[in-house]
Parts: C-alpha cells; structure tokens; sequence
C-alpha cells in the first residue's frame, strides 16, 4: 500500500475565509506599516509596562544593522520577531492569495534580512547594532536564539510558499552559526536560550533540509535544558550582574522555574513558569520526540500536556493565571478576573496540539487544537482585524480594570499595537496556515480531525471534500474521490463536546466505534459521508477542584464557548443564575458580529439591592426572569466597552 | 438637670480581660524588646516588599537624636510612631493593671523623648538624625506630622493616665511648633501632611487642654487639604524630583487619591486611597466637626461612613481591596482572596465609629464598631499576643499565597513582626483602650452600646454594672444605681443583627421602640434590666451588587463572623456547600482556642472529581453530606496552616 501525503489545502469554509482574507486585506498591510512607523496609531502601553512604546522601529533597526540607516537599536531585543512572524504569515497568504505587490516587499525583505546577516549567520540587531560584545553572553534575558528562531520558522515557510531559496539560505547559515556556537565541545556555549524557539525551528529546518544536524542541535538544547542550573547565573556574572547591564528590564527578577531551566526537561513534573516559553518548549519537544523517539522526551510531552489540559487550562484554551510573569500559577488555579490568557500561549498551544497529533492518533489533541482556533486564539483580534488582545480574561470590568490595581492588566477593548507586539503577528501567522492544521495524515490513514470546510488533495489522487456551515451547524459532509482505488483508513474526530452523533456513508445509516476520539472508515473508492454533531447547548462545569469556577457554568455549543457582553445585557453580569433547567434558543444572526450564532437563556436576574439598605443582610433578595443574550468569546469586545463573563453563576 | 459623664470603667468581660491581661503580659514586654531590638526574632518582610525589615531600631533612633547615642536612623520615616502606639497602649494599661516596672521604663521613655525633642518643638528622628535641612520639605512622604501626632496622642493619654506633665509638655511644644510651621501666613507653609493624623491627634489635645489654637490648626489642616492640588509637587520640585530623593521607595507613584488630596474634602463624593490615611481623616474629621460645628465637614463624614459601610466594607470589618496601595478600590469591589484589608485600617475605622457616635446616636456606628472590636481588628494579634496579621484575608490558601503572585501578599500565619511595624501597636492600644468604647455619654443621656461586661461609674453616684456572657450569649444584665435619683435616658443598643429582642425592667417584661438602633429607658432609681438578644446562627448575603460573593454565604451568630479553617474540615473548603435550610449546631468549647463557640452545619461537599477525567464536562458531579466545622473569625491561623474562607458557596 502506498504511504498517503497531503498535497494542498484550500479552505472553503465562509468563516475561515473570512478572517484569512482579513490578514491578507488588513492585518499584513496594517502590521507593515505599524512595522515601518508609518501607521500613525498609538502604540498601547504594554501591560507588562516594559516601556517601548513609542514607536515598533522594527524594520528600521533591520536597515541599520545592514547598513542602510544610522542610529540606534529600538525596542526589545526580539523586536526583529515582528517582522519575521509577519513575513512567516504573508509567506502562507501565498497559499490561497498570491499577490505580486506584497510579494515585491517580502521579496525585498529577504534582501534586507540577508544583509543584514553577519557573515557568520549571526543575526539580532540589538546586539549586532548596540551591544557586538555582549552577542550569546547574556542568554537568559537575550532572546538571540528565540529571535532567529523565528526567522528560521519565516525563512522555511517563505522558502515552502514562493521557492525563494535566498530565504532558506539565511536560515541554513543562523542555524550552522549556533551549532558552531552552542554545544558541549571546547569552546563552545554549553547553554541554551532563556525563551524556547530555536528547538522548534531547528526541527522545521530539519524537516525541509533533511539535515540531521538541525535535528541533533534542536535535541541537544532540549537535553541541556536546565542540566546545570547555574549557567544563566554564570553568564551573568561574566557579563555583569548589575540590573543596569540587563537588556530588558527586571528580567532577572524571576527564578529558573520561569524558564522552565530548574532541572532537566525530564525531571520536570509539571510545566510551570512564562505559559508562552512553555508551549514553545513543548511544541519543540513533540517535534523532536517524534523524529528522535527519545522516550523521557516523550514521556514528558505527554505529561506536560496532561498537566496543561486538565489542570491548568480555561474553558476557552486560554492558559497562564497570573500577569506577574506572564505565566502558570499551579493545578486548578483559574481565576477568570485577574488571568492572563495571553494570545501567544493560545496560538503555541494550537502549535503544541498539532504536534502532538503527529504523534499520536487521539482526538483530546484536536479537540484543544479546535478550543483555540474557535476561542482563546481567535479571540485575540477583533473582527476588523486592527486591534488586538496580549491578555483574554473570562470576565471583565471596565470599572474593575481602571480603580482595582490588580486588574489594570485586564483591557476592555483590543489595543492598536503593543510595546511587545508578539501577539498580533503570532495570531495572524496561525490564521494564514490553518490550512495546514486541518489534517494529520500517517501511513495509510488520514485523519480530518477539523470541521472547516475545504477541499484537500492527497497522494495517488485521493481528494476530500468537506462542506458544512460549522461552527453554527453540526451537519458535516464529506465527499471522498478515490480514483485509483487506493485502499487507506479515514479518521474523522468526533468531538469530546459531541459523545453523541449521526453517520451516514453512500446513503447508509451506519454506528461506528470512537476509538480516542476518532471513527475510522475503511475506504478504497468514491465515498459520501454525513456525519451529524450534537450542536445542543450545553451548560459545562469545571473540575470542582477549580475554586473560582465552583457554583457556575458556562455555555458552550459546538466548539465555540459563550460569553455575556454589557452590550446586550443589562449589568451587572454578575447578578445573573442560569441553570440547566433553563429553555435556551439558539439562532443565527447574520447582521450581528460579522455574522454569529447567539444564545438566549431563561435566566433569572437578581433585582439589584438597595445601594442604601445594608451591605450584609439575612434576606434572601428579588430575583426577576431576564433574557440573558449569549454571544461567542471570541467575537467580544468588538461593540461598545463594558462588562464581559463566561462563567455565569448558577441558580439556587 | 445635671450632666452626666462617664468616671470609670472596669472591664470585667471574660473575653475582654484575657486580651487585656494578655497585652500587659505579653504585648507590651514583647513589643518593648523588638522596638529596642532584644527580641531575638526574625522581622517578617513587608509585605509591601519595602525593605527595613533587618532591625526595628526604633528606640535607638530616639536614643541618637537625643545625643545619647550615634548612628543613622533606621528604619522607615516614621518609625518613631511606634514607639509612641507602645506608649500610648502602656499608658492605656495602667488604668487597669498599674505596674511599677512597666512604669519605670515609660516614665525615662517620656524623658528620653524629651531629650530628643528639638528645642523649637520638632521631633523626627529621621530628619533630625538624617536629613535636617530637609524638614518639612517633603509633606508628601515624610510622615512629620503624621509621627508627631502619634506622640501627641500618647503624650496626651499619658498625661490622663499618669499626670506626668512632661508627658503633655512636649506634645504642646510639638503642636505649637507646627502652628508656627504650617498655616496661611507668611512664611508658612500652606500645606499639609500625606499621611492624616495630626487632625485628630489636634483634637485631642485640644480635649484635654482646652486651648482653641490647637482646635484651630486641625480645622486648618482639614479646611487646606487638597485646595492646591499641586502643593506636593511644587514641594518636590524644590526637594528634588528624583526618585532618589525619595525618603521612601515608590512614594512618588500614587496618585493625588491615594493621598486623599486630589481636591478639598468638601467635594470628595466617596472616599477612596490608602484605607488607613482615610480613617485616620474621617476621624480627625469626626472630631473637628463636633468641637466646630463645620457642616461641610460634618457632611462628609456621613457620606464617608455611608460609602464605607454600605460600598466598601467587608463583612468582617475589614476594609481596602487592594495590597497596591493598601488601598480602597471602588464600590462593591470586595474580593475575598486578592485583598488588603489591614489592621491598622480597621484599628482606624472603631476610632472613627467612636467619633461618630459622638455626632449621633445611632446604633450603626456601635454596630461597626462591635464588628471591628470581635472579628476585623482582632483577627490582627494571635491568641498568644505575639504574632500578628497586617493583611486580614476572607479567604485564604497557603497554596495560592505561595505560587500565585497575586496573593503573595497574603500570609497564611501570623508574622512576628513586620519592617513596617504599625499594626502590632496600633491594634494593642485600641485593647487597652477598649473601656472608654463602651459609654457616650451627652448630656442627660447615657448610651451603653457594647456589650462588654463592665462597672461604670457617672457623675452623680450613677454606676452600671453590666454582666453577660457575651459574645457567646445575648443574655445581658444591667444594674444601674442611682442613690441620688438622678433622672436620665440610658439608650441600650439594639444590634442590627438582633432585630428580635426581649426587654425586662425591674422584673416586668416589656415592650421599646428601636430608634436609630437604641430603645431608651427613663431611669430615676435604681433599676435592674435584662435584654435578651437573637443569637440565632445566621446565614449573611452580600448586597447582591458584590459580585465576589453573589450566590455565596457567611455565617454570623452575635456579632461573631464565623470561618470555615483547615484544621477542622477536609480541603478544599470551596467544595462544600451550604444553605439557609442546613441544620445548625451551635456548642462553646471551652478547651478550642482559648474558648470559642463554634458551628456545625449540616452540609453538602462536593466528593473531588477525578483529576484524569476532563477539566470541562456537563456532569453535575457528586455530594455527600458533611459537618461543616467553623470557628470565629478572628481566631483563625492559630493552628496548622492551611486554608481558610469566610464566604461559602451556596448550595443550589
């Protein structure tokens, strides 16, 4: 039997166009002049107040580093990803949107970026520009492999997408510049990167080169991950421990579990520290467990996925508790007020997810996979695609965020930009290829485990069509054209919020086994199949454990999880009790929200008490029925500001 | 018809006397060592993270201004202060425990004091020792008139409880120093001090020695707060705007609001800030509207009490949402879990419910003053009078405080003592002062508003003697004789959280109209009274605009707020759930925390769910039936460490 490969991917699905056309239309165009300092908006505060906020300076710092312009370096000293996670995006619009105008500036770009390469393939202009002595002496706050990480992630997909093989060349030469530079021989850095990235991107390298050397570099700083604990300390030591030498502000502040640098990968029980260092470090984990079979790697995969999904994940796929850090608190840990559900932890959990697929065949990993895409990753732009969430918070107050000093991190409304503009370019890079994210296919098996229409060519002929009007409806069809009569196996998921479902194959009503989340379909010929998803409204709990959640529910249907907005119902929000028992109406509206499925539920809402009578009292209070208007997470924050909340609080 | 006023009052209240006993056994000798930094112990850090947490040094840094010793100050601005709490608790202590040796050493106290008080008047360590050409030249930070007025509240009580005329002595010379200094004069600075307390500590002065001028100067100081808005910073400007100028840390951040200064007191519509600069001026304010007449400033004490009480308040007493600031936040704005709610705070709120009861005789403000004195101060000292809490959490995890910054200001023990020592002193000398809360007396009207057993003598021969076994029963006698046929009111409270009451006069049950929280008896003879008061185990709501306790309830039998702990229930405490239907068993143990009632309710508890299973699903989950053990607030975190919460989940 011939091994299956996908060849192509075009996604057909109405709301996944729509927002990929979006990035294409807005976003790149918006983004490049943000990045050139030419889009004349405020650049928001950034909620870590690391300062840089006046302006990106991103692709400037890029001229001078090649020589073009004088002057100094400008921003944080990863500033040069923004305009790598840019052109990785515009790189996988190609896909589905060539376009020659963007292509001159991307092919230009390359250019700069090539010169501005050192000749020895070093790249970081911070340190090239204001700081050459300092280059790999101060890894814990530098960023130097994170940053040229992620122009070998854009130089890989702008190499897939266009051919451009000058693209590929500049991320050959960084990588060959850090295994010089990096590793356990004489003279070399026996160290690693205090923000995970260069071990994913190795491993992409590796995929398109076939150069076992990236492999092995990407599995040596996986193993050398916190194997002395000391390093960072003695780079400091060396390069100055004076905060005044530090290249971002406080960053010695935090200890090695914030690295997740405390002790090796393999010791590490749970995943704790900067939630986006660790979907990054866990992403390069699964890449390379998977073409290594190192088994502690493995094991570890597998338990910091556990760890992050059932005890350290919101409803909507958000992950990181608190702002201090950006990071993980500890198991069960989930306020909903004072998160911090960065976007960027969102969109690399999506990356951690598909990786995971490739390694094993279970439906939990496309189920998160789907979490994201719908919820905590989407949510972080608006629907004209020019403001921006860092932090999604599952309940918000305007008055809260300005007069409670522990939630001034919350924002109300999407910002225009940020100091640190990791998420915007992130998100828009995830949305261009979510092409890429809709099948895993091994051996003789293609699994469909995402509800987004498109039409998919495979090896030997074999193409699939799917077609349905998700995430409002749960009626998927597959149409399957298998020419050559190629016998494979067919997953399609079956989703956890879904244990009940209708399968139809030629016309054939037909039951089927779940087998980790997935029916398999023997097929070696033309097939039509309808498969049909339970889109009832559910009202979800979480883990009693989960003390901030305990006594609420939270509405979901489908993949997408609701949320109440001030714009549609009177607040306070708080003063709302659902319960199960409650009628609920589901109905599309095209005119609402670019177009979104609300939810209505027979609630019950509490009279608000007399601000005059006391605070505490024995009476039990009025309660009046009230319509309470649902609308999905992701599509909040787009009418005018006000009270936000997923968990509802449950009737008495 | 001759006034009353109040001579004597013995505390003869078992609850009461252990405390007090426990202060002069304990507290004083305690504080008295760590202040002259003998104790041994380790100073707990702030937890403002504001360093000086190495020594107290605060004895010694009145030993080096007063040439006695050399050295630098050490220790915050305003470390005197606490020296002059001790003092003023010492001198409290005498009028119910006279101690020679105790009395030794605050008598060479007073006169090291003396010695260190600059001939002009001025006395403050820090800027004596340490920045002399800096007096008065940084109001915004530099707590002068803040540290005086804790002397002239000590030299004042010393004064009445001793007759030592030094002691009053030098308060003068403080105050008429700052009447030279401050003012709108020329030459005199038109300001005033960041931190209140000058305004009452005026007062007082002013009770006791009559002399208007000292009236007057807290009247201006209340009158000139925030009419020049910039009036700080045109001080800074001079003294230097650098951070490094700063006397303490980060003070230069907080707005004009955190300082009660943005604008004067008269437009202020709801108070918000630092919650210890708020009581401390809503008492002065309190004070002075009395003794003037001042109706801006006596309707803005009832607007401040309003929104504090009805807006702001915790059930327990506590106030200030936030450890940023130690502030308050906004109305409704209760967390249980991220706030602040320090002693001092409440220390600051039963002076000021003192006050207002001398405005009016409400029983509210008696009311509020009950809550602090058995659940919100007192939770701040532990059972063996040598530990203390400065944050006073509703809900609290050893866990969370650990690994979720957002709560590392919550300690789960507490502390030995703190580099920023305030709380421990203030809390001792409202104890030791706790006979002159239960009396106001106006005219021909005596008002017994606590129900403290005590012995009071009146002018006249009139004497109360007030027996009970209060808090843990609402049975109280009161003996009142009345030799001389003295004809007044006595108004006995009626708590809030007794509606329900029985009344007996002389034998006779009878019947009283509550007004204003008071019934009024007509005395003219001796007389003997029962009131019998509804110690029914209640289950409190929070107005229902608290979000952080919708669909929650607290238990409060008497005035006592109860707390689920560690010690006695499985964890987590957020599994169980309670209801107003759930059986209750109310028993005192006389061998479980000194002696406390505590309540057994008949409750559900979630059994935990599985860990493995999924963190979201539509399951309702399983209850079995628990005995849900709570102990009085303020007794909590005298055994093991672990969780604690106030505010239960409903059961629905």
């Amino acid at each position: 039997m011939p091994e299956l490969k996908v060849n192509h991917v075009e996604i057909t699905s109405d709301f996944w166009k729509r927002y990929r056309e979006l990035v294409v239309k807005e976003v790149l165009p918006y983004q490049w002049e943000v990045m050139n300092d030419e889009a004349g908006i405020a650049i928001s505060v950034d909620p870590q107040n690391n300062g840089h906020d006046k302006s990106s300076h991103a692709v400037a710092n890029l001229k001078i580093a090649a020589g073009q312009q004088t002057g100094h370096h400008y921003g944080f000293p990863f500033q040069d990803t923004d305009v790598y996670k840019w052109l990785e995006a515009a790189a996988y619009s190609f896909g589905y949107q060539p376009n020659a105008d963007l292509r001159k500036i991307t092919d230009n770009l390359i250019d700069l970026i090539a010169d501005a390469q050192e000749d020895d393939g070093y790249l970081s202009t911070y340190f090239q520009i204001d700081a050459p002595e300092r280059k790999f002496k101060r890894l814990q706050q530098s960023h130097e492999l994170y940053t040229m990480g992620h122009y070998i992630e854009a130089g890989v997909a702008y190499y897939q997408a266009t051919g451009n093989q000058k693209s590929l060349d500049i991320a050959t030469r960084m990588a060959d510049c850090i295994d010089r530079n990096f590793g356990l021989g004489d003279g070399q850095i026996p160290g690693f990167d205090g923000h995970p990235e260069i071990e994913l991107a190795l491993a992409r390298l590796y995929e398109v080169t076939q150069n076992e050397k990236y492999l092995d570099l990407a599995h040596y700083f996986l193993n050398q991950r916190g194997q002395d604990p000391h390093f960072f300390d003695k780079q400091l030591a060396v390069d100055g421990e004076s905060t005044d030498r530090d290249i971002i502000r406080g960053m010695q502040e935090p200890d090695l579990t914030y690295f997740l640098a405390a002790e090796p990968i393999k010791d590490q029980k749970v995943p704790q520290g900067h939630a986006v260092r660790v979907v990054y470090l866990c992403t390069g984990m699964a890449y390379v467990a998977r073409y290594t079979g190192d088994k502690d790697l493995l094991a570890a995969c597998h338990r910091f996925w556990n760890d992050l999904v059932k005890r350290q994940m919101y409803i909507t796929g958000n992950i990181g508790s608190t702002t201090s850090g950006e990071a993980l608190t500890y198991d069960y840990d989930l306020p909903n007020d004072t998160m911090y559900g960065e976007t960027c932890a969102s969109v690399g959990m999506a990356f951690f997810a598909r990786q995971m697929l490739n390694l094993d065949a279970k439906g939990e990993y496309a189920d998160v996979l789907e979490k994201e895409l719908f919820n905590g990753a989407l949510s972080g732009m608006s629907l004209d695609g020019k403001h921006f969430f860092y932090v999604n918070p599952l309940e918000a107050d305007p008055t809260a965020s300005k007069l409670n000093p522990g939630k001034s991190h919350v924002l109300t409304h999407r910002a225009d930009w940020f100091g640190c503009a990791c998420c915007p370019a992130n998100l828009a890079r995830l949305i261009t290829s979510v092409d890429q994210y809709l099948y895993t296919v091994k051996e003789h098996t293609i699994l469909s485990h995402q509800f987004i229409s498109n039409q998919a060519s495979f090896d030997n002929d074999v193409a699939i069509t799917q077609t349905n009007n998700f995430p409002w409806s749960g009626e998927i069809h597959y149409a399957v054209k298998d020419p050559d009569q190629v016998t494979f196996k067919l997953g399609l998921r079956i989703p956890a919020w879904s244990p009940n479902f209708g399968l139809t194959v030629n016309g054939q009503q037909q039951t089927a086994d779940v087998v980790d989340g997935f029916i398999y379909l023997n097929v070696s010929a033309d097939t039509t199949i309808e498969l049909s998803l339970d889109m009832a409204v559910k009202f979800m709990r979480a883990n009693n454990r989960v003390s901030a959640d305990f006594g609420k529910v939270a509405i979901q249907r489908g993949p997408i999880v609701y949320a109440a907005e001030a714009a549609d119902n009177p607040v306070p929000l708080a003063g709302y009790e659902v319960s199960p028992k409650d009628a609920t109406t589901y109905q599309f509206d095209a005119h609402l929200l670019n177009g979104v499925g609300s939810i209505s539920i027979a609630a019950q809402r509490a009279v608000p008490d007399d601000p005059d009578q006391p605070l505490y009292s024995t009476s039990d209070g009025n309660r009046q029925p009230a319509a309470l208007k649902l609308i999905p997470y992701y599509a909040w924050a787009n009418r005018e500001e006000g009270q936000m909340r997923v968990w509802l609080n449950r009737e008495f």
